[in-house]
């Protein structure tokens, strides 16, 4: 399969980029073609703005999601988001692997998803969860975080449940856009552990990147679950 | 009281833009002292990097939590950053105002949030939660979505409750800082409705902003009920 990595740590020594070099070397050894967009290493703009399209619909009034539509279908957006684009319609798999800051990504991966998830490919009108525009593809979080696994295991936790804090990223953009989400990849209280508690954590990493096709998707809404105006069906 | 809105929309025509301006006439003719920062009209950097310390703790090596309090102590720390945290401190009510892109901020504000909220000053260590640096404070969101209320109205909606979409931003950010969180004021369905129910949401935004004191602070983890390895005392 084709699997596209985004990485985005400032750091290119950090476990965080292990993880991301781990996973290309992984993928690649077996058999699959793997492309890395390395945002800090590309100098990544994260400021969705009005510079992002060539021609305007409307060049007094911007609505960034009807601009997206309409450079889309005249091949005006921007060049770096095109690049972007192209390769995430080229994956099969998408891996956002970072550091957990604020309990979501950095700012320059919120950046991607707000700049390169086009409106009107990716989603748009009825097109989303299952109906997305990128169904058919699959993804995955690989994210490394300071706290420990008591502090993100239920809703009790101080953080609550992890899949609960992750919902914007995988339900509300992952899921929202088509993609089936798979069960993310958790490394952490990682600036506190030793050599040999890392160097167990990525062969953990290599593992379950290896076990992707044994992975159950995570539940996500379907629309035939829900009427017209999307309301549930039943309750 | 002091109010710090910090609004991040790149239309400056937009209903959004709207709000921040009604906060601001409806603050300031109270008797507040209110300041705004327009991310996008200052070209706001969302990009945490070296690039935000003058003298590194361990030039080698980034770990940016660290690097930011060993800045904020030498007051080595990059100007812009500087200025928003003076305004940060110096507010008693910070309002986050913003459309919401993928279910959260914009990653402009996003950067505000990882280059602004300082390791050291805002959180560190056990200061967080109701220990956090900025406790005492308040804060809010008001945001706009193209969703209608029925799409967040509970946990059988299609995307969920909006206050667990929010956690991140309210749990994960506010209250982990140590802000006491108001019920945000969400702006529905923006794009499709027409000009007298954006007058109403005006208003009513206005009277949610006249009567902010007398609405409750959202609940969020007290320290007090969990224990030195932060488990919760009580299941």
């Amino acid at each position: 399969m084709n699997v596209l990595i985004v990485h985005a740590h400032p750091e290119p020594q950090s476990f965080c980029a292990a993880m991301q070099r781990l996973a290309y070397a992984t993928l690649s050894g077996a058999g699959h073609q793997v492309q890395v967009s390395d945002l800090y290493a590309m100098n990544w703009n994260p400021v969705a703005s009005a510079a992002d399209f060539g021609q305007r619909s409307e060049p007094d009034y911007l609505v960034y999601a009807l601009e997206q539509r309409h450079a889309y279908g005249q091949r005006t957006l921007a060049p770096d988001i095109t690049a972007e684009l192209d390769k995430l319609l080229w994956a099969d798999l998408l891996i956002l692997n970072f550091p957990l800051y604020w309990c979501s990504v950095p700012a320059i991966l919120k950046g991607w998803i707000d700049r390169v998830l086009v409106s009107g490919v990716c989603y748009g009108g009825v097109r989303f969860y299952d109906r997305g525009g990128l169904r058919g593809k699959r993804a995955l979080l690989s994210l490394t975080l300071g706290a420990q696994p008591h502090m993100f295991a239920d809703e009790n936790a101080i953080h609550g449940e992890l899949e609960t804090m992750l919902r914007p990223l995988q339900r509300g953009t992952l899921a929202y856009a088509g993609l089936g989400v798979l069960p993310p990849f958790a490394a952490y209280h990682v600036p506190y552990i030793d050599h040999a508690a890392r160097e167990q954590m990525l062969a953990d990493y290599r593992r379950y990147l290896l076990q992707l096709d044994e992975l159950a998707l995570l539940e996500m809404p379907t629309l035939d679950a829900y009427d017209g105006r999307l309301r549930p069906l039943h309750r």
